[in-house]
């Protein structure tokens, strides 16, 4: 097995690609990777005011990493959910990074800011944890990125997490999350900053190896409360047609952004106003981080009270 | 394992309802389910005339069955696609068949009326053979329903079928034949016949079942010349989806009935005009019909010659 590149004995086989690379050059296939998604897509230039959101996971802190060696400025942005351990080691890992490379990074504290952890908020709502997390990712990172001025947020959504979302999104028929499911989600007027993913051509176990390859210690411990989550049951699932057809994830999911999504467009998209508690953009009265931050505080109380 | 209507002892479960049946509720079950289709798809009443593709395997012969039994007058109709013992065997499945119950069965023979059989046509194409035994079938069984003056097309496509086309219509984002795709394709003037699918509710096993509950013997095996192909390799995949998550076919297939399909009705439609050679309805000057049957007499007689 050698490198396509350069003949040396290869370290790493990316099988959709037909292709080997040894370590150097299969770090360079990343960010070239990562260099033609976000020409492609347009989703920013060197003038742009760039902010990460940063887990300290793989995906996150590659991305990171590669950003920063093709030349962007990019501060990264922590939040902090309240999830024991496993929040405050994803904390540490990402405040290594940006430590040895002379990186901003921002930390928000869920618990600290908002008065609840994720825990709480999914015993709040005796629903999966990860419905409470994504609503407040989504949230707070857009809240921090606008409130802060930044141009872009970039997000670290990888090959993997967005086939996986897709599939869900086409095997219900959710045309409205398929309407806006996209690699950059354009700014408006209204609150909502840019927001783009630019490792959507980078597979999560090419997101691993990158930060093998780049000594780049990360948070390899999955998130305690999303075991068996839906989202990783259609990572599984697609893991085998992967397996028994390789480049099937990739072509699902860049067919998509290529053709597909052109069907989805003329889907009503929701009017936005601003939320009456917080002022941030929503389609109802109150914003659904509002709702859901209020709801676990009433819960919250009760059970304390004596 | 009781049946659901009658606590008897059940013979059969479906899954994805929940549900057990012994052997007589099965088969009402099945009716049903063929019922609800036809009413809620409009999709032919008792005063059309009806004309089924029968294939002798046991998707047509359980279709055949339950219409009539709900009241339909329905004739059918086998396509000869000269496939040695596979193809003469299901004729012989399809006239018991229709003897048994006497109802009319009108053959047709690809290889003596239009000089080609599915073999000949794949060698001479050089590509697999289902691409230009689906062209075939296609084609003469609305030529035959034009011709004899019926008002419905009926096909014998279950839920599995369904479901793996549109899966590869999905995974490869084939807007057009996602856009093509449904249970009732309407007539059109220019020769088009109104094509529906009664058994989209009915999965593979269960029409195997019907079939055997009500002793109707039919053709088992597989088309040899379809070993491998894309859509076997689908329906193992979802096979393996349903397994962990019974319903999963259903609610993918059912579900772009109701909701998906509206996604795909803005992609353009082409305009129909006469094939130059046969006046079929057709896209270009010469139908794909007509140019395969040219393309495989050329094949064969260079071959022939000396």
């Amino acid at each position: 097995m050698k490198c396509r590149i350069c003949r040396e004995r290869a370290a790493i086989q990316v099988r959709r690609h037909n292709a080997n690379f040894c370590g150097h050059h299969f770090v360079d296939h990343v960010r070239r990777q990562v260099e033609r998604v976000i020409h492609d897509h347009r989703m920013f230039d060197q003038t742009d005011r760039l902010v990460l959101g940063v887990s300290g996971g793989k995906d996150s802190l590659a991305l990171w990493d590669v950003l920063t060696h093709l030349g962007y400025q990019v501060d990264g942005v922590y939040l902090h959910l309240g999830i024991g351990e496993y929040s405050s080691e994803g904390l540490g890992y990402s405040r290594r990074f940006a430590d040895d490379n002379g990186l901003e990074l921002k930390v928000v504290d869920l618990p600290g800011e908002y008065g609840f952890s994720i825990p709480e908020a999914a015993e709040a709502t005796r629903r999966v944890a990860c419905s409470a997390c994504g609503l407040s990712k989504r949230y707070i990172l857009n809240r921090v990125a606008h409130d802060q001025g930044y141009d872009v947020l970039v997000m670290g959504h990888n090959l993997d997490d967005e086939a996986a979302t897709l599939f869900g999104n086409v095997t219900q028929w959710n045309l409205d999350y398929l309407g806006r499911q996209a690699p950059v989600l354009p700014a408006s007027g209204d609150g909502l900053v840019k927001k783009v993913k630019p490792l959507i051509r980078v597979a999560e176990r090419e997101t691993a190896a990158y930060c093998v390859l780049r000594g780049i210690e990360y948070e390899v411990e999955e998130c305690p409360m999303a075991k068996g989550n839906t989202v990783n049951r259609y990572k599984e699932w697609l893991n085998l047609l992967e397996e028994d057809s390789p480049g099937f994830k990739a072509d699902f999911i860049l067919g998509f952004y290529e053709r597909g999504s052109t069907a989805f467009e003329g889907v009503d998209k929701p009017e936005l106003g601003p939320c009456g508690v917080c002022g941030q953009p929503t389609t109802g009265e109150t914003c659904a981080f509002c709702r859901l931050r209020n709801l676990t505080a009433v819960r919250l109380s009760s059970k304390g009270a004596p």
